[in-house]
């Protein structure tokens, strides 16, 4: 049997620009757009040029190599020509490869949101299709209300997708833009559809989660015929967010029914890569990754110890639906087993640092980090500040320099010219080898100051640490309130084109920042000595 | 049409309790109970009595009125008669109305877990059961691994629900224990078991998320015939989590076709409680809820000022599945820097602000606030802020007390017993009707050592401010290194039980923590009068 090909249309920079609380920068749409792409998307969508700077920038280039780079807009409006629609003509002057244009499916919104009769709504669709197509590029078309327009008047929302595949569109995408649409739903008028002339494989769908059912919905749709579906990274989107692609994706490579029936444009040594893709994505948008995401998430194939612990130790296979490993997640039984040990001794040695399992220092460590862990630690994001710790704990680490106290002051007060100022200033008194010095930094905000004052003078270390560079640095509030904990990671980089990662852990945000940027030259110092973990710089 | 009743199975405190991170006291689970019961749950699950003291304490006594109390235990261990099996003896002495014995259907789990023969099982199964039933006792059976069971040996997983129906469990449960079952193939398996003889109103359904398709698995269940759903409170459980009632509910009394043909015993009252559940079962988690959760998230009928929301003034309920009051929840338009005049005439409007669309200052209002977005602040989320510049640039703002300067330091140094200790400490100049006063204060970190002093002396309105509460805060760097741009959305409270947020950006941490905190005051002293805009203070 051949295996027909599924489409995946990622509109994480389009819809997922509607989720409360999200909005990219241009350089945010830049770096999502490079992970899409590598990642084996065939289409992303990048926003809507010609509505707001952003998009206009980031349409200023075409940001995909392999993917089809998609601009979104609507159809041309009543009244005026294709050829004088100026929102029509921004997409077509946009760099991109295929143009989505919205096309309302539902009569009742035509009347009221675009205020045309239904004729002229189909001539819209027409003609601006088929402008979209005489540009030369791949045109598609997304029919808003799709199911809630079925429901209402079944011909008039076939005519709108009729009107769009006769004029040429690739892809009729079905849009449950309300989210409220049942997979039985789906499927009966997915087949309805088809029937009434537009093949599957020339049919996408839309699916939101109103109900808890976007990926339900997206699936029940392919079953019933259609052949590419929409979504997000992570589900982001409108409400209660789009259909997850990182969900998705591993069901139709993994899952049967779909993994016999399908195949997508990402084979199996990319799909291991997914883990890492959903949480990179939540790590640019500053958000923790949710625990409970299906396949992705830290607890996905996470057991307490209850009743299926000392089974899965058995045979880890039949308490799993489908082996972490295919989509780069880990195995987690959280009891203190030798599995547990295990995991912590690879994770040592693929840092560079051999020790063996009954060496009781290697207890001490794992007693460390837990409890590290519980306070708020994260080591599985901060890998130099790991291998400090496991290298203190195993073995030992020089002592370069002391840091004996510092100051950090912030004022607000009236300059010389009677305006409202904000200065911040850092003292830090350092000493090595019985020597002490105090540097003295202004900096923007009392973490860039302390970071300048200590990074002012080193004596003997100085000129080593000349390349270190600060490229990032995130705060994360772990309970409510101006009491919180704070979580602050610290992303260092230097000359060599290296990079890594430490963290620190406080009520008080500037001693978090000063254990992850005191962490980050003790790391570079060790890495300059060759003697740093290998993985914590990769 | 007589419409058939479904029965709803809450295991929030048994598989609920198998959620990373979650471990409920005796206290939470007579809360929870409590809620649960009072919602108008059918069963509820409580825990493993015999297995901990946690669980027997909670047993000791039935901490449900209306709903039926559910013990859980496993079944007969093979060799030892039911009257001498001592988990049996601890699940018989519990004070619980129903017990569910969890079962093993899968061939292969009978061998590697239990270690004894299929049919030794089968006969645990039926004395077991049996047993229950002869303690007066509602039974049910968990038949744990079915839909993989069946897979693997159709005929012994349909006898491992015939022994335990035989012997008359009230209710005979499919359980997806490792989520990975397709709702096509839940459909296909229940109506195989239906046309084995047992009917659908003896059985129930068990799933988890692991492919984010609980929801879907249980309508497909009930859609093929099953009478009982078991879920949890927001998705809690192992891996990814169990069934979510909380979805589940409003979509079976809501939605075709299920509302049509189905009754449960809550009724439409008792709906418009569930978003105030979701967040009290968050709130005693202390985790924040899931903004993006059908029907009860913040942003479930959220929508952000851009192609859609033009439309939904015109007519809200056509881009809303269910009208957002029948859950208990809101619909929000917010204001961002996509939005057009009317999004804002409108946004003013929910905020009591009235304002005629020709007036220069609304021009001057939309101006600012895309300014001050394209800095980094965000309105949407910070209600009382926008409340407070609108009324600002529209109106006037009176000018309670101004703030002259402050000075916040934090030092870092050894105390008297030679230990390396953190102090902040900040001073507030305020003056009020030309008077001023110094206030300083010391607090875990510098933000909440200003936000104490701040709050500490504000003379005529101290009073006024008292129940002021900080509640939430959160930072994002909005770009890398430590130079960056902060922003700091602070979420406020009162007694009253109001709530607000209020957002500061600077390139100073400090800065843009005092920008909140003084919007957040000052919004507290507008309320106080009446002053503030309505809907930031729902």
């Amino acid at each position: 049997m051949t295996r027909d090909r599924l489409y995946l249309f990622d509109t994480t920079l389009r819809d997922g620009q509607q989720t409360p609380g999200i909005d990219f920068s241009v350089e945010d749409k830049i770096a999502i757009a490079e992970m899409l792409d590598a990642f084996g998307l065939d289409y992303v969508e990048g926003g809507y040029p010609g509505a707001n700077p952003t998009d206009t920038t980031f349409f200023a280039r075409r940001r995909t190599r392999k993917a089809r780079f998609v601009a979104f807009g609507m159809t041309k409006r009543a009244g005026v020509s294709a050829a004088n629609d100026p929102g029509l003509a921004a997409l077509l002057q946009s760099a991109s490869d295929a143009i989505c244009l919205v096309a309302k499916s539902w009569d009742y919104h035509v009347a009221v949101a675009l205020g045309c009769s239904n004729e002229e709504n189909l001539d819209n669709i027409r003609a601006s299709v088929a402008a979209v197509v005489a540009s030369g590029r791949e045109a598609m078309t997304d029919c808003e209300h799709f199911f809630d327009g079925y429901k209402a008047n079944a011909p008039y929302a076939l005519a709108c997708a009729r009107a769009a595949y006769d004029a040429g569109a690739r892809w009729v995408v079905l849009c449950d833009t309300n989210g409220g649409t049942q997979p039985s739903e789906i499927r009966e008028i997915v087949a309805a559809v088809i029937a009434a002339g537009i093949p599957g494989d020339r049919l996408g769908i839309h699916a939101h989660n109103d109900t808890g059912q976007a990926v339900a919905n997206s699936l029940a749709a392919v079953e019933a015929g259609v052949r590419q579906i929409q979504g997000t990274l992570n589900g982001i989107g409108e409400r209660c967010g789009n259909a997850n692609l990182v969900t998705l994706i591993p069901t139709l490579m993994l899952k049967a029914p779909y993994a016999e029936r399908f195949t997508l444009g990402i084979d199996r040594e990319r799909l291991q890569g997914l883990t890492a893709l959903s949480h990179a994505f939540d790590e640019r948008l500053n958000r923790s990754p949710d625990h409970q995401m299906p396949y992705v998430g830290a607890s996905a194939f996470a057991t307490k110890a209850g009743i299926h612990a000392s089974a899965l130790l058995k045979d880890p296979r039949t308490y799993e639906h489908v082996p972490p490993e295919t989509v780069g997640n880990l195995r987690k039984v959280m009891v203190s087993d030798q599995g547990g040990k295990a995991n912590f001794i690879n994770a040592l040695k693929r840092r560079g640092i051999a020790v063996d399992k009954d060496d009781p220092k290697l207890d001490r460590l794992i007693a460390i980090v837990k409890e590290r862990e519980a306070q708020g630690y994260a080591y599985e994001g901060a890998d130099a500040s790991f291998s400090i710790l496991a290298q203190r704990t195993l073995a030992s680490v020089p002592d370069f320099f002391r840091v004996e106290g510092f100051r950090v002051m912030v004022e607000r007060r009236y300059d010389a010219n009677g305006q409202l100022r904000t200065v911040s200033e850092a003292v830090v008194r350092v000493s090595i080898d019985g020597e002490t010095m105090m540097s003295v930094a202004e900096g923007h905000g009392p973490v860039n100051a302390l970071d300048l004052a200590l990074r002012k003078d080193l004596g003997p270390y100085q000129t080593e640490i000349a390349d270190l560079e600060l490229v990032d640095y995130k705060v994360r509030i772990l309970n409510g309130g101006t009491e919180a904990i704070t979580r602050v990671l610290i992303e260092s980089g230097d000359s060599t084109g290296a990079r890594w990662w430490t963290v620190g852990v406080s009520d008080n945000i500037i001693d978090a920042s000063f254990q992850a940027l005191m962490d980050s030259i003790l790391y570079k110092l060790l890495k300059n000595r060759g003697e740093a973990g290998r993985a914590a710089a990769e």
